[in-house]
């Protein structure tokens, strides 16, 4: 099969340039991977001018990528644009209509549209592959889709945002305040136009509800996850979980439980010494249990221009070999609406509260948290100089809503300061 | 498409019956991922009595293997019995001749025969996929053909021998010697029934081999890989290791050098805080380094029923969903002959020897090594009782055939009792 796959591509970014520039340098070996030649026909973005280290003479421009996505001597419409809305949406849909093949690396546009998009593209036998819009260069929509296809998945978890595990590491390793870091990150470009798609957990949120969507068999449910971001997490948080043997990561789990999906993407504690708590910096790691495979490891950049595109490369390989399946792994339509879970898997919590300095403040804290079900694994006083103690309880296993319980009656105890932190313990 | 996809099954053991019971158990769940059912038609193995838990009585049965192969009634030969030669090769030859797929988990038989299969398969338009072969349940051989296709590979390492880095992490963790933990791993079962094919390396050997020859577009050739095993690796070797921050892991390695392709499976030293050192028990893993990706590290179970089931299942999806791929990534006709390195990528060395307590003893082994090109990082010698003194010594990066000049020159200086252990300490 020498014809080639005929590809148009929207948005030239780091990662369109990376992708036009590795297709431009390396045909040959993509080529003899691809079993055809993969050929650049016609880009697209914002700017004609920009200077961005690539040759882009060889290849027609549009200015308009719903232009792009509408001619009809392309096969594959690349969508490295960004963005839920708008234009990326637009020339998708575009293109969908005419039945032309999708590559995207766009999370928020599958997070929010991703049902509405797999129909579409089944409707007309074409694919929409998205490997880029997860985990960066890891292949973790392959193993999903593919690789553990003959698993039921119990789990995904997974730390997908590396601005956050850079923040998050960076604090540790530094001794620095939140707010320092995250001016850090932003004058280092790490964050995103809006900062609350990083630290916010949105972006990392996105990635999740599409794994859970293939893992489980369900229609991508972004609108239901329990979404938290790391903007509360202090130095003292990170020092006294190190001190316990705990890292903080943002940590995204879903899960199906007796009611129904269970989708988080919040701050959690896991063991330092476990595979998540090991990771710094901005690499990714995904967890993926199932009830053959056991726990499988998947670790890597999570972003950047190579890694991303990669990602994209793959999926036009694939396209290129004729591999067909459907977007999220089996049929749009089959994807069945799960209810979300009402109550989180039981685990221990960490809190930390200030504690003020009077007689029995320690017993009635222990009390309330007792009557709400929450029993006391482990507690800490700190020794202090104010009239505020530091106070560290890392509960035994309990019910969220048992835990939510016990911090709405700790301001009746009349000697907590303050909101107390309560962070997720993920023993794992 | 709902034609089934006809399957026949050579091979029961632990792995191919849990195949079975899989597919008998969620047919449904199944079916939906590979778009078409997935249909056991008949089976073949050793004995037909054995219980095996699971109800055969749905399958037609045949004695001989190849008989299996032959019959028309099946779409893919699902070769389970292993073994390099012998029924294994014979029913997969028969399977191939009249265009029959394969799904196979015959490290062995890729190793040796691996051209002669997939230059068949191909001149038949057939698929022949071993993701079983290689690291259990890790999906490591669809991330390198597939994963990672847009990627020149640099470099493939891997813990890939479970029983190997058992016995290591045994070894270290009781304190136990090499022979009382090999005899132990015997009598759990955990050995082959030649466990040179274990010990020596050459299990994890087969399956580097293979995973090179996707990586670097090469014939597979395991016969030119250079394979040494733990045997001789010493409780004192894996406490000094540990006590220089070390792990001694079982560990292949294969890159492309300036003058062929470098393909190694020893013992090394790897960093006790890298994710291959913290490797623990019968857990694989596996790093691909590609130019755009950077460094991708999957860690998964590498055996057992469940994850080996898990890893033929896919295989078999990605047939039914028609899936067609070379069975190296790239035409089996295009792969390259590629030359062994003639020499080791340099690295540092560890080096343990008895030297003898007479004066200048040190300084003759320091001379010894000097003229080698062979330059001292650390060194110590530890005290002693008798007439040898344990001395440990870390050396710069340096070329193997300096090391290996070396090793020649040290019986001269007189001094040196017994064989030096050397190993390859790989900073990762």
């Amino acid at each position: 099969m020498t014809t080639p796959l005929r590809l148009g591509i929207a948005g030239l970014g780091t990662v369109g340039a990376e992708v036009v520039r590795i297709l431009a340098r390396s045909p040959d070996m993509i080529g003899a991977r691809a079993g055809r030649p993969l050929q650049v026909v016609a880009v697209s973005a914002r700017s004609r001018d920009k200077d961005r280290g690539v040759d882009l003479s060889p290849y027609d421009w549009e200015d308009d990528p719903v232009a792009l996505a509408r001619r009809t001597d392309i096969d594959v419409f690349v969508e490295l644009m960004g963005g839920s809305d708008g234009p990326a949406k637009a020339a998708t849909e575009a293109a969908l209509e005419r039945g032309a093949h999708i590559v995207t690396a766009n999370k928020a546009m599958l997070a929010h549209h991703g049902q509405a998009l797999a129909e579409a593209a089944e409707a007309k036998s074409a694919v929409l592959r998205f490997e880029a819009a997860v985990a960066g260069g890891i292949p973790v929509v392959k193993a999903l889709t593919e690789g553990l296809a003959g698993n039921e998945i119990t789990r995904v978890m997974g730390v997908m945002n590396g601005t956050c595990n850079y923040i998050l590491t960076r604090m540790e390793t530094a001794g620095l305040p939140y707010e320092t870091v995250f001016q850090e990150a932003n004058a280092l470009g790490y964050l995103e136009a809006d900062p609350s798609l990083d630290v916010g957990g949105i972006d990392a949120g996105h990635k999740l509800s599409l794994l859970a969507s293939i893992a489980f068999g369900t229609r991508v449910a972004f609108d239901q996850m329990q979404l938290e971001g790391i903007e509360r997490i202090s130095i003292e948080d990170i020092r006294q979980a190190a001190d316990m043997g705990y890292r903080i990561k943002l940590l995204g789990v879903a899960q199906r439980t007796a009611d129904g999906l269970e989708q988080r993407m919040m701050p959690c504690l896991v063991p330092a010494s476990s595979p998540l708590g090991q990771l710094e910096g901005g690499t990714n790691m995904v967890v993926l249990e199932g009830d053959a495979v056991g726990q499988i490891v998947l670790r890597g950049a999570g972003a950047g221009a190579g890694p991303t595109a990669s990602a994209v490369l793959s999926d036009l390989i694939d396209v290129a070999r004729e591999f067909r399946l459907p977007v999220f792994g089996q049929a749009a339509q089959t994807l069945a609406d799960a209810p979300p879970s009402q109550s989180a898997t039981p685990a221990p919590y960490y809190l930390r509260m200030s504690l003020q300095d009077k007689p029995g403040a320690l017993a009635s804290v222990a009390a309330a948290l007792g009557n709400a079900g929450v029993s006391i694994n482990r507690m800490r006083q700190y020794s202090h100089d104010d009239n505020a103690a530091p106070v560290l309880i890392v509960t035994h296993a309990c019910a969220r809503s048992d835990l939510d319980a016990a911090l709405q009656a700790l301001p009746d105890t009349g000697v907590v300061e303050g909101d107390p932190v309560a962070l997720r313990i993920e023993e794992i």
